[in-house]
């Protein structure tokens, strides 16, 4: 496994991957080292090939600063979101930047071994077409559903299939591409996908991650809450209406059961006149496609759409307001790949949740976002996640 | 506001808190400084008559160790929990040791002036009674319900009376005590109030605190999880089964309001045989002495009582599932007053539900625990959190 260290070379990085340039007195600010520290803490960085001069900044009367900023070619390392009907591959460079994606079919009902198998194919082209040199790349973070074995690499579900259970997924991975493989949850890897490019207001926000099932993340100082054994934070498995239809987990009535995108894709197939409107495919490799085209019809004004996606949409805005309520939050940043057609339609219904039933009423009002990376987060998180664990010295 | 600091010295005390004797070498290994550097820590701490040696340990055939305990007698804090029904005031020694503690009765409808003069009252009676030097004594840690406004020691809530809702309760106590007050969450000092007394099997554990309403707390390595402003982790205010009462908070349907004690006592109200059975007083200053003639009933076997005790008791397995899967957890901790007679009624109901409900199932099952300072958890755990204020050089 792969370990993120928090000394403070590495956490003088993080300053700078998600600033991008800084100087010296900046980056003693925030990190509350001494000056003389930083220079030190700098010129290692420097020697080692992480950090480069990046011109001067002059600021009013003063003397102009000199900037530094991450070498972007100094390493690489590869994301990976896998699940049942997406896999998308991302290569991001030293800085986090996206070097190449690409964006393929899920797993499907395949086995373990099979998608590791697509997967290093996938991976290798990848690498090979962006002609990034090999020795350059640190490791690969992969991103998929839980519950998880973080530290073990292996996932805790029979989903899609029973030999997904504990099979040694990080360890396949990882020996066939010869790169070391880190695992995470896709809302956590997602949460820090959106985090670290430096858009978001705060660094201290929850996330609500839509693909086939609604997972959730959150972020409290820039670190992502990862409670004993990093299976936090499974809002999706929250039963918060009373309702009573079966879940993948084993209970009755979550959110993910009640108003997912695989849930709402299946109250449609119910609807042989919807079904027929819409194309529907109805095979469970499909889901999000299907979901796209239930999203689009609700924006072009079919009813039918229209009524399954609103009821989805207040089943995110309850999970929204107990991820605000007790997680003390008041940033939800809604991601993931069903939200391409569906975001603009689940942004008012969870926003109108959270402005009625949010519970700290006099300290700021909750606010819900969306970014625009929805495809890419999570398998650029997981790339992040491993840049993190950049060996200073050698 | 009283400042937690972070700083090695404070992290000794906090670990030798909980331990109670520990070597330097152990003192090293925990805090993972190097062993001249603790040998310097520890020679400032000495100084500073915080700490002293505590003998010497022969453990096998190696040299004795020289082991190392807090000076009880260098400083003393007050924690009170304060509520509608109860008010428990305590005095603790610089090694968290209880000195001496008192139980009142709680605010009542009372204003916040009324109830501020009340608690000064009873801290000036108790640190006199128990001859305590005044010097010596750090702080007051406040313990009661929210939501809070840390920082600027208020509440945000109108509860039990509307000019609670901003009234500067810490400086108000404050400049008539002439102590620092810091403010906290009765939860969450509940649950530092029951981990640094050291008896847990771990330091990563949520908890579920029944008074009058239903709080919870989570704490992840020995550290209460604060989210953006102290005001996590509202487990009662969670509507888990569809429930439609409505709730103090505005919202309906909150695991508070449908199973709490005070929701409890309000069901058994509506039954006039049992009103007159167990001679229940039925006023909203009285709710935990109905409460607990419900225990005791239900344990002698009234099927009403039975009935609504079970009720309850579903409720807070449901709100304690919620709090594992969602935090990540492995260990709920029952705490508060409401759970004296209660308690063990409550143990099966909610082990079976975790045994039940919770995700990861292939990873450790959840436990549940109760632990004996119930009346005394929260209150203790605020002046705990006063204590991590010491001021080492002075």
């Amino acid at each position: 496994m792969i370990q993120t260290p928090a000394s403070t070379s590495g956490l003088t990085l993080d300053i700078l991957r998600s600033a991008g340039t800084l100087s010296r007195t900046d980056l003693a600010e925030r990190t509350g080292l001494t000056a003389a520290t930083m220079t030190n803490v700098v010129r290692r960085l420097m020697d080692a090939g992480l950090v480069h001069d990046a011109g001067r900044l002059q600021q009013g009367r003063g003397q102009p600063r000199r900037m530094l900023a991450l070498s972007p070619t100094a390493w690489y390392a590869v994301g990976v979101q896998l699940d049942r009907t997406t896999t998308t591959v991302v290569v991001v460079d030293f800085t986090g930047a996206q070097v190449t994606h690409v964006g393929l079919r899920g797993t499907g009902s395949r086995g373990p071994e099979d998608s590791v198998r697509a997967v290093v194919a996938h991976v290798r082209d990848l690498i090979a077409s962006a002609n990034i040199p090999r020795e350059r790349i640190l490791g690969l973070g992969l991103a998929t559903h839980g519950p998880q074995d973080r530290e073990r690499g292996m996932l805790l579900t029979s989903e899609p299939t029973p030999d997904w259970l504990e099979y040694p997924l990080s360890s396949a991975l990882s020996s066939q591409l010869g790169l070391p493989v880190l695992l995470e949850n896709d809302a956590t890897a997602a949460a820090i996908g959106v985090q670290r490019v430096g858009v978001l207001p705060t660094d201290t926000f929850g996330l609500i991650y839509l693909a086939n099932g609604v997972g959730g993340a959150v972020v409290v100082g820039g670190e992502p809450y990862r409670g004993r054994a990093s299976n936090a934070v499974e809002i999706g498995h929250l039963p918060l209406t009373g309702g009573g239809r079966p879940c993948v987990c084993g209970n009755v009535g979550c959110v993910q059961a009640e108003g997912g995108p695989a849930a709402t894709v299946e109250q449609a197939l119910t609807d042989a006149s919807l079904v027929e409107r819409l194309a529907l495919v109805g095979s469970g490799d499909d889901i999000l496609a299907d979901f796209e085209r239930l999203a689009r019809a609700s924006r072009a004004g079919d009813e039918s759409a229209i009524a399954l996606l609103a009821r989805s949409g207040a089943q995110i805005g309850e999970a929204a307001v107990a991820l605000v309520n007790l997680f003390d939050l008041d940033t939800v940043v809604l991601s993931g790949p069903a939200l391409r057609t569906a975001g603009s339609l689940y942004l008012p219904l969870v926003d109108d949740a959270l402005q009625k039933r949010w519970l700290s009423r006099t300290l700021a009002r909750p606010q819900v976002l969306i970014t625009d990376n929805l495809d890419t987060a999570a398998a650029t998180g997981a790339a992040l996640e491993v840049l993190r664990s950049t060996p200073i010295d050698r």
